[in-house]
């Protein structure tokens, strides 16, 4: 990694949670050279300012988490009348909802520097998005409820891949699993691995614990909330705190109290005014198994942070060959080398203590022939 | 798909047995006016020569399963002095195994027409490799062998689409999995889902069923062979009979009988010639979910079909189109088109009685936002 | 076992099923001089001729599986004027069904014979009832069917070992299972194992499989019926045609036809007369799991009738004991005793090959200490 | 309950760690006019003097958790020259090694009173032992060392309720796990559950996590730790420090540190002193589900609690009966009458909200015939 060095880049690091969580982790960007900004405990304004400083100060390539410095760099340098310095000449994002955002960017031309989308490597999302998130997930529910999970009614509102971990692992603790989706192909998947599939009104009637993980907005509205039983407990594994309408939770409520640390209590009475019930909302809806837990086990971060940091380095390397001009548009936002994937995960196959068999001369043969 | 009618074409369909199995498929084909080729219970070489038949039968479109008759047409018209004339316009193959055998006719300029691999369709390749085949794998051990799978010490050779679903199945039945691999991501995959990893010939000690998934040729070796228990199973799940090397199996054997049908026992003296073990071999090493059950169940070889059949009308519809020239190479094993993809899907979920959500209006916006 | 011959006992056997398709257990019950009547593919009258042809029989032991021969045998000897000798001295039986009817017999003072209850020994009723008939069930369902069960909708009726059993594999099998109970800790049981528990006409609306696991009769019901969707399938692996109300499927449709061996589909006008729907019975109503496929698996028989025949040879061994007078009634269904229990499970480690701990002196001793 | 208070008497209570974190069930019970001896943090000191002055505070009723203080009342009145008075009359305890412990005190004739074992009743151990156990256990384990689940070799000692649940949740979080058993019924279990079952000492060999459910002593030796890899982690699930031999830890450590809240690192050095390695032991060898976690869920402990107060308004209730005078020698360690069971049971459906069946009268006469 040293060669990052080599170039000099001063490096800036926007994470959430996890990574503040992990000191070690810190310390090791640092001794690299590489300034890491990250603080647990921010208040959501405070987080914005750091943000803002953080895009200001001419980095050279920018590992992020949910795109927020990507977006906060690129309004600074395009802004009109600009005169900020368009230093930064690559970076990575390792979220589902990052890279929908770099994406985003790109398509409007704002985004300046190639960036390699961590989150799409199977080492980043199949093990940090499924088995990571999984976990962690139901780390935080147990943490901040003290609840039996066996039993209970457990929506999961989205099958992506953390989606379809946090389903398997409630499965596991003795949960009936409900999965809400859009997409089709994802739902039918749901419905063949036992899961029962249905739209979220029909679900906002029968569950105990709604898990939101789609990166998307509004997944939880107020009709569903209107709908939802006395005690329905809410949160958040996804994007932000976007994905449950808090906001019209507190228009609703006539009292809301913190019964227990992080979880709110929503009182709500009916609309003929008769009956009355709780509605609970975790972290305020923000990410339950990073407020709630401690985030990711550490044997996941590693793969993520190795992709990371090898994808910074493969940017680094290449840092005048992707100024070329390219007759052609190309799209910004790019997939994780696959030798960087392998390497990764035969690094992970190693610290695991597995050993595993390799293609034979005559199989590399078979697969290539037609016979 | 009346339409297929319209161009007159001579659609040649060569599928191995699930096919046969289940008549009303093949009438619903010929209602259409495409010739259906299928019989069970072939023998190998009269198999061949139906193939070789069917490839000299100047066909316009060819549905396959396992890139049989596309290698054979393929041979009939490049072969030199060949005099055969080109009739074919496009394909379609439905197997993993196929398509990499395309892919290898294809890079050797060969093939010459396009051909969609359904099996790269989600709704193919989840719905049939995994749940399909995971199913009809359990289905055909149980009923060649009659043996309780709860507590067996099962080995899963490759952890691709079939090999995931058959695990997951073993596991569901109560067996002890192992996983052996070449691939370090599907490796890990394997190990973070719970399943012991570890190299064939480490598996070859412990192992008491052996089913082969992988489409490779020779994944179950001498070497392994000579390692196995007293008593072990081997079944072939994958493609052919090239996974499990049975002329090996043939070779050290002093004694082979057929103890139940479909059951070959391979008797098998030591090296010091002081022991002696015996091997099982289902149905000659042929794919045991066709051969000893009695293929896919229907709900699934649905999908597939709808996927097979909307993809030759594509192809159909588009038959001028893809001739003409295009200057630079382009590759002519193809997806399915997204739009069929996510047509199957939604008819699925319909014929299954299930509602899904939809994206509204704000959350599509969102999607495209980068704030 | 040669010891049961010392006796020259004459033992009857009357089993269903599974029996006589392990042809190897007869013929090793014959060899011991055991006289076994069993035989596939019975009509019900000639099953019912053949019970009464063994009670009149004269037996010295009865093995039986549904206490068919010793109910047959106590009407034998207890009718008035009956003149036939009491020959019997001992018995056993193997279901939970038998079970309970010898024990209303023994309530009667009917039963004249100490009889072991080989069901409620763990190494039967868990091994034969939970993992025995669980994979059998789902062998013979997909026989039968040939369905996916992957997100079928499966109503287990009764949560006992076997339908503890059945949930566990259906579940295994990607399958939402929903139980039905009537004993309420049973109930809470399937509730904390993540199955949906309701009332069994709440069930009936939703299930598109359901498998009766009781020992009861009439657990579906005609207004079960009624309520349920068209193409439900219904199969019994619990005790005969009782638990499934055949009588009222036969008055309730108006056309009832073999679509598929051993499935009945009946069609079912609804009241108003405007809609239709099919329902499917499979086998009848008999026992899905020895109808439909072959019964249990032999390491399951193996556990089994390793109980019956040891728990037989007690019996055999304390003939003269257990006639001499008790001044207090004492029940005569009794259970396996325990130390033949352990044999039986020490035995099966050994055949799967496995080894445990044992307890040390001191740990002995710290059981039976209360500091 | 108020009845308990009409006999005015005095109960003592001694409880481990869970219901002091549930300060509204101390409260409950005080209100009943019972005094509840319960605190969180004590230390072993403090334990044992708190539980001999309650011994000798003249309690009517004890409810218990581990039998400490029905031995300590029993070794208080029977001492020799004791002049203690004996003013208990009856008691419960609600854990297996408690009753164990009773069981002992009995067949010395060391216990004075009747004392209902509340762990045998099947709401007590199927959903505390299992259930409770199952899923806090995994929050202790997760809470205190941060490890991914998924992929570990988990080797559980002992495949009772507790080890049984424990088991199944690791599972469902993607470990691999090892079973370990003396009784070879629960072995044959835990192997057709299809965990690996084998002796502790090859178990040792490959764990990655060691959890010992078992209730007995040192269940985990110093010879097993000799051959544990490095890395290795110990916790209890069971009863105290004595499954884990703690003191021999510390008589081959060279050095021990407190590398992370609760988790204690025993460096060893090999027998040849060339290599190292590292064995961690969670919370000193103390219950790691009350120690790292805060207990059982609520739910959970609703239904042990009802049946310890109505087991001990039944022994209020017949206070004067169970003194007469009884011919023969009765055994004082009793089950929970089966009527509070399906009491308990009955609440416990109502408050999640199930609705179940009952038997029909033509199935209760179903039930009691031999027909």
């Amino acid at each position: 990694m040293e060669s990052l060095n080599r170039f000099g880049a001063k490096i800036l690091l926007v994470a959430a949670n996890p990574l503040s969580s992990q000191p070690e982790i810190v310390a090791f960007l640092s001794s690299l050279g590489i300034e890491v900004r990250a603080r647990r405990d921010e208040t959501a304004s405070e987080y914005e300012k750091e943000i803002e400083l953080a895009a200001a100060s001419q980095p050279d390539l920018i590992i992020d988490d949910g795109a927020e410095l990507h977006v906060a760099y690129a309004s600074n340098i395009s802004g009109r009348n600009s005169r900020a310095k368009r230093t930064c000449f690559g970076g990575t994002d390792e979220t589902t909802s990052g890279t929908i955002r770099l994406r985003a960017l790109d398509r409007r031309r704002l985004l300046t520097y190639p960036v390699i989308a961590v989150n799409e490597a199977p080492t980043k999302h199949i093990f940090d998005n499924k088995y990571g998130t999984g976990q962690s997930t139901i780390d935080g529910l147990i943490r901040s409820t003290g609840l039996l999970l066996a039993g209970k009614v457990v929506v999961v509102v989205g099958f992506g891949w953390v989606g379809s971990g946090v389903a398997a692992r409630a499965k596991g603790m003795g949960s009936r699993v409900i999965v809400t989706e859009v997409n089709p192909i994802r739902a039918l998947e749901a419905h063949l691995e036992g899961f029962e599939v249905m739209r979220m009104i029909d679900a906002a009637c029968i569950g105990e614990v709604f898990l939101t993980c789609t990166g998307q907005t509004g997944v939880i509205t107020s009709s569903d909330i209107a709908k939802m039983r006395d005690g329905a407990i809410l949160a958040n594994v996804g994007h932000f705190e976007r994905e449950i309408d808090v906001r019209s939770l507190f228009r609703v409520a006539d009292r809301v109290s913190e019964v227990r640390a992080g979880i709110a209590e929503f009182e709500i009475k009916s609309q003929s005014g008769r009956s009355r019930k709780s509605i609970f909302l975790l972290n305020q809806g923000r990410v339950v198994n990073l407020a709630s837990a401690e985030g990711h086990p550490p044997e996941i971060m590693q793969l993520s942070f190795a992709n990371q940091l090898l994808s910074l380095h493969y940017l680094a390397s290449r840092k005048h060959k992707s100024k070329k001009g390219v007759a052609k548009r190309v799209e910004l936002v790019m997939p994780v080398p696959r030798e960087i994937d392998e390497m990764v995960s035969r690094f992970a196959l190693k610290a695991f203590g597995l050993k595993i068999d390799s293609l034979r001369k005559d199989q590399m043969k078979y697969s290539d022939s037609y016979h």
